[in-house]
């Protein structure tokens, strides 16, 4: 049984895809199965690194969505139009469709997976999220009977590349971001990777499928790494940190607030994205360069960690053929024809709601440094600022910053955010702080 | 749909698998359609971890195999007999079978999987390696657009576990492990785990399932933890390495030797079990205690590695439950009855012959240290008989053993182990050389 398969787009990823499909010696038998049909593309007169019969590249999208001979739509195009009604429309067509769009499936996964769970047909996704990392069907399909405590990663090889950088040679955010863009590692506009948006776009489809419902993208709070300062890299390294872009998806059985439970029915989850002191010991502190990594933490496995290059035409291509194969593997176990339905685990539908909890009612270690004059007694005073608010404090080291300043580093314990908030405005206002001058999560 | 579920053992697995079948809130919501009905324990009047209504405990395994109602027998009961009759009595009644039983499958693996083929059932394996990481889902269904050029791991906990305090305590092998046995890290008999068995089950199924053909289990060369001296861990660590028990798996595309070409379609792979020194920096290097992690390297996703508990009652409850709701998955998919098939990546039937590459025509790098007497040029001539048998060095470095004996070691480049042998056995008759005390593969 041979299997149509249909590319949007040959750039990056498209070419790495077709690269496995035409090689398929030495790779998983079905892979033979699979026949490059039809391929969009923007400019058809671009020369393409894998050779193709003119015949199928076309630069209609919807030439390809609609070929009858196409079995499996492969989104690889970008961009969120016309990439989504095109999902959409490949769907209404009674195809599976596999994208590494995370962009689309962050803010249109409701909707496409409600298409996609009308007409019976499969959505993949492993390409969106952590490159060629296997970590989109092991949390489907292989962590099923657990219940999801966390799921946290470094997500963004981008950030990753000039944060490793900085800490190894205590250079600047900018200086590095320059070189990165030089050597491809940052694109010309980097605001999507270091202002946190990709990490947040990847972290709402962890999220979602770890809890099994949709997660509303744009209230996770964001922040990118385009603020820091190498400054804190350096304290942090002291301290014995490593300071790491984490997005963070996490269960709030009780919230600490308790006026704040939820409407009954309704999982509240913990989902940010933000620069983060990780001890070294942790095991994503040792993930550098563009690696990535994901760690979840479940009952009852325990922690199981993920790592592996997060983008890259070959690692992705890897992860969309992953896709493309268990569409076929699945069509082969039901005759051709879908039977009764689809497998509810490679659907991966949404099963429970999910709301974001409060931030003001999370709990937190916080770093903070303080840009004081240098006078004896303002440490007294900071620590009295922190008490009051009943913030316990871990340690409070004094760096020397320069001739007029010093610079006072607060690490806390596991303290309320809103109690967190209260001491800072209090420090903030005290005469001998100059500035709260960085403020980071830390585990 | 509800799906019946037999057990055939309520031990340490079959509890964990118990409480998460009865317990399903919060769990993915298929684990709701499984119905625990039917299990087999040895002795009925043993107090069990998980209450269950006795009517469904019984002493007679085949009781749950034969029942109509059970749709998946769960073997969790160990040992080679009679589990393997059991496992193939349950496909002959065409019911998919899930099993934690690295001993049985690496023996007969061939044997049951044809059954399984013949009959169009599932026989999963997922918690059989690596306890709770996902390991043999991802390398069946999710890096199959691969070449998979090497699998290499830490697959069993108890040796990791001694090993790392080796390392931490400069602690000796025997004292370690008598501890470990206290803290039940390690059985009263720890031959299977401590003499490398166990992990040479495990690296036959991922060499299996890596490669598409089965690999002669018996024939994978075997070496331990229970001849190492703690004196080569600390030299080890004085040279920048790490010593651990790897498991590894690679293909030989072209063997180092020409007239060692294998017949024609057979893939020659390299498979083998030993301490190995792996330089700081390596991934697998960080894994310590009874965690265990998996490295797969493959074409073209690049590194991926797979980290987690490699044992325990809930990590390993975690797979098997992963397997049976994998299971569970397609028949909602197919209608409950198998349409056209199985899918043949769940299936992961054989599509290749392999074969053992001759040791000898292989190629590493070697850590060797030799007891010598504190003679001037014994060094020069240690360097000749290396230089003699064309086999390059990296380093000598000689370290004071005591008053009478210095000691040498050796760090040779990536040579033939045949070459290697023959310097080592000229080595050996030197006048100066007292013994090849010790001799460990290198990463
Ligand atoms: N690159 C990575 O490492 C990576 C990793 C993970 C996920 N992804 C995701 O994968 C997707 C593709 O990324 P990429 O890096 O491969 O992008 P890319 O190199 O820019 O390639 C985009 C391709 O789509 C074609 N295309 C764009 N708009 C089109 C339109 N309206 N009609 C027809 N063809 C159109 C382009 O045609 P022309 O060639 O004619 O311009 C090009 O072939 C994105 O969603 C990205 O987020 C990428
Ligand atoms: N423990 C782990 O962490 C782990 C990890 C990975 C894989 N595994 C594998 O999982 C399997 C089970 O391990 P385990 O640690 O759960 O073993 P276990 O604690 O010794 O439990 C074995 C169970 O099987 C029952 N049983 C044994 N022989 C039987 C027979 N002939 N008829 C009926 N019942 C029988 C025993 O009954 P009684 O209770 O009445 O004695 C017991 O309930 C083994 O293959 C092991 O290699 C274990």
């Amino acid at each position: 049984m041979t299997i149509g398969i249909g590319l949007l787009g040959m750039g990056t990823v498209g070419a790495g895809v077709a690269g496995i499909l035409t090689t398929p010696a030495g790779r998983h038998p079905l892979v033979a199965a699979l026949q490059l049909r039809r391929v969009a593309v923007r400019d058809l007169t671009r020369p393409r690194a894998v050779p193709l019969p003119v015949e199928i590249l076309t630069s209609d999208p919807n030439a390809v969505v609609d070929d009858p001979d196409i079995d499996i739509v492969v989104e690889v195009m970008g961009g969120l139009e016309p990439a989504r009604s095109l999902i959409l429309r490949a769907i209404a067509a009674g195809k599976s469709v596999v994208t590494a769009n995370k962009a689309v499936i962050a803010r249109y996964g409701e909707e496409i997976g409600a298409a996609a769970a009308a007409r019976g047909v499969y959505v993949l996704i492993e390409a969106a999220v952590g490159g060629g990392i296997p970590i989109i069907e092991p949390l489907k399909q292989s962590l099923g009977g657990n219940r999801i405590q966390r799921v946290s990663g470094i997500i963004n090889g981008t950030t990753n590349y000039i944060l490793s950088r900085m800490a190894a040679e205590g250079a600047d955010y900018a200086e590095v971001l320059a070189e990165a863009q030089k050597l491809g590692y940052a694109e010309a506009d980097p605001a999507a990777d270091v202002e946190g948006g990709d990490a947040a776009d990847k972290i709402a489809i962890l999220a979602g499928l770890a809890y099994g419902g949709p997660v509303p993208r744009e209230a996770i709070p964001t922040e990118g790494i385009d603020r820091l300062d190498a400054r804190d890299v350096s304290y942090a390294a002291q301290l014995g940190f490593v300071v790491k872009l984490l997005a963070v998806a996490q269960l709030v059985d009780a919230p600490a607030v308790p006026a704040k439970q939820p409407p009954s029915g309704l999982q509240l989850l913990d989902v940010r994205v933000h620069p983060t002191l990780l001890p070294r010991s942790h095991p994503l502190a040792g993930v550098n360069g563009v690696n990535n990594a994901i760690l979840v933490e479940a009952d009852p496995v325990g922690e199981v960690m993920f790592f592996g290059p997060g983008a890259g035409a070959g690692p992705t291509a890897s992860a969309v053929v992953a896709d493309i194969l268990n569409i076929a593997g699945i069509r082969q176990a039901t005759g051709g024809h879908p039977g009764g339905g689809v497998d509810p685990l490679l659907a991966a539908g949404s099963w429970r709601q999910c709301a974001l909890v409060d931030g003001a009612c999370t709990t937190h270690r916080n770093y903070v440094r303080l840009r004081t004059t240098d006078q004896a007694g303002v440490i007294g005073k900071i620590g009295t600022c922190f008490g009051q608010a009943g913030v316990s404090i871990q340690s409070i080291v004094q760096f020397e910053a320069d001739s007029e300043a010093a610079e006072i580093v607060v690490i806390t314990h596991e303290v309320l955010e809103a109690d967190f908030r209260r001491a800072l405005n209090a420090i903030a206002v005290l005469p001998e702080v100059a500035s709260v001058a960085a403020c980071l999560r830390t585990l």
